[in-house]
């Protein structure tokens, strides 16, 4: 929060034209639209080949293609080697350099620094806990740190994911979730933080970029054996004016179907924001992306489908995966036995 | 379909300037929405005191006060009792009777009767098959009808629905789910039905309605011992513009804890419509109404809260009806015993 005041301070004390992020994550693409609607032009550079990288590259393409429809300069694979003092000592200057190894260079009033979080442990540490992933704090499930008397909770202690086991992502809604259990066991409680599945949202512009469970990658290393597919469903009925595409990845287990994570990318006003959290119910409960198509959930024209989006999303991964399979073991029933 | 084609058709030849709709219903609250679109005078009477009777009359209190600011005449605890041609012959005249016994008078363009549905069951009666609940046709989870090669599907046959058993409740959901699993036993597949929550959803101008699982009088029927709190959190953080209350009214069994159902209304724009399905995604799994808490479910400030409002919803549930006695419990075991 002392962050936030003092840029608040900044951009009224020195009123600047034009501003440089460094970072397009979560917090780099708000700052990029914060900005950008106060009137300042705006450029993001980031390391990484595309934006979000919280998300799959080509779901980024989509967060990146906002960004520059409203006008925000975006250099991906782009990494800021330098940051000065401009020439005019009015400024600042920032040099670049680009995956081909071309020099950039940009003027601009401000700069913005956004790369990521590191636990503020310092206490904890110092008091004999422990240091786990990422140099977070150990906690158990009761958030007890394993010193007397001693629980703690969000972004300084690591995270219990329920598919990742211990990790390190600290999100805001976790950190209210661990706080929770965290109080009540100081208490005299006896409750059990019954873990992540790193549910994720941002808006950015006029989309909304959504996230629950494992990316492939992810779901590799934690020992699973994934496979994905996209599917583009409307958010309600094409009939009803104002129907658009929701960009949905749904991603599942090769072997056993269940589903491992969902990522969804789709305009403001299409539900984007509660549909991953149908996805984080299910994954919740173990649930097969098949199953899914079992979950009774709402329809009206406007605003849905029979089978919404979320559902179409699965029937297009089944298609992709199983259902080639299922039709070999039914086509292998049909054949006559005498 | 019929009946759309016929009353667009009779809308352009007549070009009526006022209409009455008996009912106020999910179709009816759409054709008052829809006809006061096309600049028709709409007045609507329902029979029942309150309109959209599939919700608790305090919510359908809130989407009759949506019909009114958009100027429908609403005339709720009032019954039609005679419909005939007006006296110059060019339109109708309606007769009505409200719960005083005062008599009510209306001269109209057109009258809509929106007052339910009945199964179309003749066909599949004639051949033998049984007729159960509302005249329904009695179906297995399998879709079977118990006729040779005959499955069926939608408005014609019973609900197998997850917490009431067998019982009537025709939605397009359903009837979707149901077909995909009869067109597959069709094919020699074996796949069984999951059942209904009557989760639903309707829009009626800016407002939005949706319901899932069991309201009170459905639950004590069910043979559970329902419990129910109102709550009204906002639908995003409230320092970030334009956020709106959630009127949530969740039902939970007092003695088990267990969610029963969800009532919602909502604005237009607080993604009211997806936010049930967490709850029925909840239902499905036979969670508690505290459990709803351990749900991962997604968060950014213009589009949620740290604890979604579903989630509020559900603390204030426990608040009202357990955290006494859980307070109780605690105390308990406070008191020394040496």
């Amino acid at each position: 929060m002392g962050d936030t005041f003092a840029l608040t301070d900044t951009l009224d004390r020195i009123k600047p034209t034009t501003a440089l992020i460094v970072g397009a994550g979560y917090v780099g693409l708000e700052m990029a639209e914060g900005l950008t609607t106060r009137g300042i032009a705006v450029t993001q550079v980031e390391t990484l080949p595309e934006v979000l990288p919280t998300v799959d590259i080509e779901l980024g393409a989509l967060v990146h293609a906002e960004l520059t429809r409203h006008g925000v300069d975006v250099h991906t694979s782009t990494t800021v080697t330098r940051i000065a003092r401009g020439a005019d000592r009015s400024g600042l200057h920032v040099d670049g350099r680009d995956a081909d190894g071309a020099e950039l260079g940009w003027d601009v009033d401000l700069v913005l620094v956004v790369v990521g979080v590191k636990p503020d442990t310092d206490l904890l540490i110092t008091a004999g806990a422990t240091a786990g992933p990422r140099g977070a704090v150990v906690v158990d499930e009761t958030m007890a740190t394993g010193l007397t008397n001693a629980w703690a909770a969000g972004d300084c202690v690591v995270t219990h994911h329920r598919l990742l086991g211990v990790t390190y992502l600290p999100l805001g809604t976790t950190a209210h979730k661990q706080g929770r259990i965290a109080g009540e066991n100081a208490l005299g409680g006896n409750a059990r933080y019954a873990g992540s599945l790193g549910t994720q949202v941002v808006k950015v512009f006029d989309l909304v970029a959504a996230r629950t469970g494992l990316r492939e990658h992810e779901a590799i290393s934690a020992g699973f054996s994934p496979l994905s597919s996209t599917a583009t469903p409307d958010d309600h009925k094409a009939y009803y004016p104002g129907a658009q595409p929701i960009t949905i990845r749904v991603t599942g287990d090769a072997t056993t179907g269940r589903l491992l994570g969902a990522q969804l990318i789709g305009p403001r006003g299409t539900e984007t924001a509660k549909r991953v959290d149908t996805y984080a119910a299910a994954l919740f409960h173990h649930m097969s992306v098949d199953a899914m198509n079992e979950l009774d959930l709402s329809y009206t024209p406007p605003l849905g489908s029979p089978w919404d989006a979320v559902q179409m999303a699965a029937q297009t991964w089944v298609r992709d995966h199983q259902l080639g399979t299922q039709r070999a073991a039914l086509h292998h029933t049909e054949v006559p036995t005498s």
